[in-house]
């Protein structure tokens, strides 16, 4: 199969560094503005569009435009596409399947969520045989180094921030990672193939970067380890989604997920937990993602047919959880406990909605967590 | 599709529920010879091998004979078969892949392996793209459940082993699961799948029932704990394998997988490690995969075309690794640190082959394990 790759940065050359350990794919064209970074590369996206011996598109470029409109593009042209950037197919994905459908041509990405981990794979197999009851996990390693390295090292937000950012593990602008939009968009994907449903960010998303060293110490102190966990489950048409740190007691897998790695739980009846561990992000565990699907392409390899057609409404009265939230004054509300920290101040939650969370964190720079109940 | 499934116990009874909730499975006869069982059974093997009707045969028979010979007999007569016995897969696997190509039909295990987890398809995922490194893992949740078990409560070896025949999760006799013969089964079965290779069990197999909880106390005060793995790896067309316990530092993944549950770790260049968790075993969970490998077979879904004709030579002198060995007299050899608690001694070798260690422990009932190096 001959396939065109749009863009050649580090996810981009990492396909190509693996195709050409392959019989079965060959990189023909690679859509770069800096012609000299491969021989094969061009600037015009419609050499690629109009190129009839390229079946298949591999979208690489990251950011929503003008990745929409090239996804689109390779789609109407009766090219197959996948794609590793989570921000468009959040936003499109309901579009872009709908037109592979129309062209009768493919539309996959399983990269988009835990890089190399084959975990949507997972969600589809599950989910052929029974419906799935919720998933949740650490899909965001740049958030996972920050925390572990925190709490491990017993630094500030800051300085693992730094560390993070000097390893490569986060941008300069690390918004993305730490303040969630990253998760949001991949609990929605998640979401859609778990739930046959397409749902927008509606949902509660906390940051993260206002965690500090003495709550980790504190929290340490109690047993437990924060994470930065995205989840979703269902209730008839209804759907409760978050992101935000969860609290595992010390002796729970997601406690022990180190530096950069992801890990993502599907819980169904008949399963139980299945759980997925490995690196979320990267050049080669990237790569080898689009590469697995470019071959189930080929083979003509489909766990269920993609539909999204599901409407679920989104519910902050769904379910009940405790949470614990930290401020430097006392909360007004009934609480299951206080704990005096230093200046900081631990309220322990009853049971309550996301409603009642909201309304007890209102807009203030409190920190938010979940207690884990996994 | 119109299956049989062979034998109504646990899994037999487990794939059925499951097979009533989908459409495009019908369970049209059960070979069982207890009729009153279910009202489609029959104890006439030939009934089901001479109805051109069912497509495919469920065994859920357990034991070599006669499951063999209804494998064969079913594949020779155009079925294709599903199966998760660990025990005739590990045995007959290369004749049963050879007989299903020879009549055009499949031949699937997946729940033979890691009872529910998708990790035999996780291992042929990755190796269409790349050679695999490494696999190792907790193959087995009754070996699992006890030294959790001792781990965690401080119990004696046999306290523990009554606690999980009490539970279901251990047999009367556990000889398979305490001795290593049915991890032996599944790293067999493993290394078809990773390496196309058919192998013996010819590879060192340590039984996991001489640990005692003064064992599990002085690793606990070293910062480790004790699992029972099954690992493989080549080196050109040689392989090691082996199947014994592990020390895990206090905060790796394998040293918080709790109670019954199985965890299975594939090694690979672009990868990393990916680690497949859920549950190795049980009614539901190792029905499910017998579910998804038929759906499958119906969606004609292979990662590649499992052939296993090389031929790789067990050596033990490929690599070295360190072990400790505890005895109650002082070991004969040059060991990097020799440590006594109560009457028992614990010998740390240096980096030795497994031929090294083989002659070390000769035939005496030492305890022997491996410092994991993961």
């Amino acid at each position: 199969m001959k396939i065109a790759i749009l863009g050649f940065g580090t996810v981009g050359s990492g396909v190509y560094e693996i195709a050409r350990t392959l019989k079965n794919i060959e990189v023909k064209k690679v859509f770069e503005k800096d012609l000299s970074k491969i021989d094969i590369a061009t600037d015009s996206y419609d050499e690629i569009i109009n190129d009839k011996e390229i079946e298949l598109v591999v979208e690489c470029m990251g950011g929503l435009h003008p990745a929409y409109e090239f996804i689109m593009k390779a789609l109407q042209n009766k090219k197959s596409v996948v794609s590793a950037n989570k921000a468009v197919i959040a936003k499109y994905l309901d579009e872009f399947l709908k037109t592979a459908k129309e062209n009768n041509v493919e539309f996959r990405f399983e990269a988009s969520v835990g890089g190399g981990i084959p975990c949507l794979a997972g969600i589809q197999k599950i989910h052929r045989i029974e419906n799935i009851d919720k998933f949740y996990g650490i899909f965001n390693g740049t958030s996972n180094f920050i925390l572990d390295n925190m709490y491990r090292f017993e630094n500030e937000f800051v300085t693992s921030l730094k560390t993070a950012q000097k390893l490569g593990y986060a941008e300069l602008d690390p918004s993305a990672d730490i303040d969630g939009y990253d998760v949001t968009n991949k609990v929605i994907i998640s979401f859609a193939l778990a739930y046959d449903g397409f749902i927008k960010n509606e949902f509660p998303c906390f940051t993260m970067r206002n965690i500090t060293k003495e709550d980790i110490l504190y929290f340490k102190k109690q047993g437990f380890v924060a994470k930065y966990i995205g989840e979703a489950t269902t209730k008839g048409n209804k759907y409760e989604a978050s992101v935000m740190l969860n609290l595992f007691p010390i002796n729970a897998l997601e406690a022990n997920v180190l530096s950069n790695y992801n890990i993502v739980t599907v819980q169904s009846h008949t399963m139980g937990e299945v759980k997925f561990y490995g690196q979320g992000a990267g050049k080669l565990p990237t790569a080898n993602a689009i590469i697995q699907d470019i071959l189930d392409i080929q083979a003509k390899i489909s766990f269920n047919p993609i539909s999204i057609e599901k409407k679920y409404t989104y519910s902050s009265n769904l379910f009940k959880h405790k949470y614990v939230i930290r401020s430097n004054e006392e909360l007004k509300g009934n609480f299951e406990k206080l704990d005096k920290d230093g200046n900081n101040l631990y309220h322990y939650t009853k049971e309550i909605t996301q409603t009642d969370l909201l309304k007890l964190v209102e807009e203030k720079d409190y920190l938010v967590v979940k207690l884990s109940e996994y």
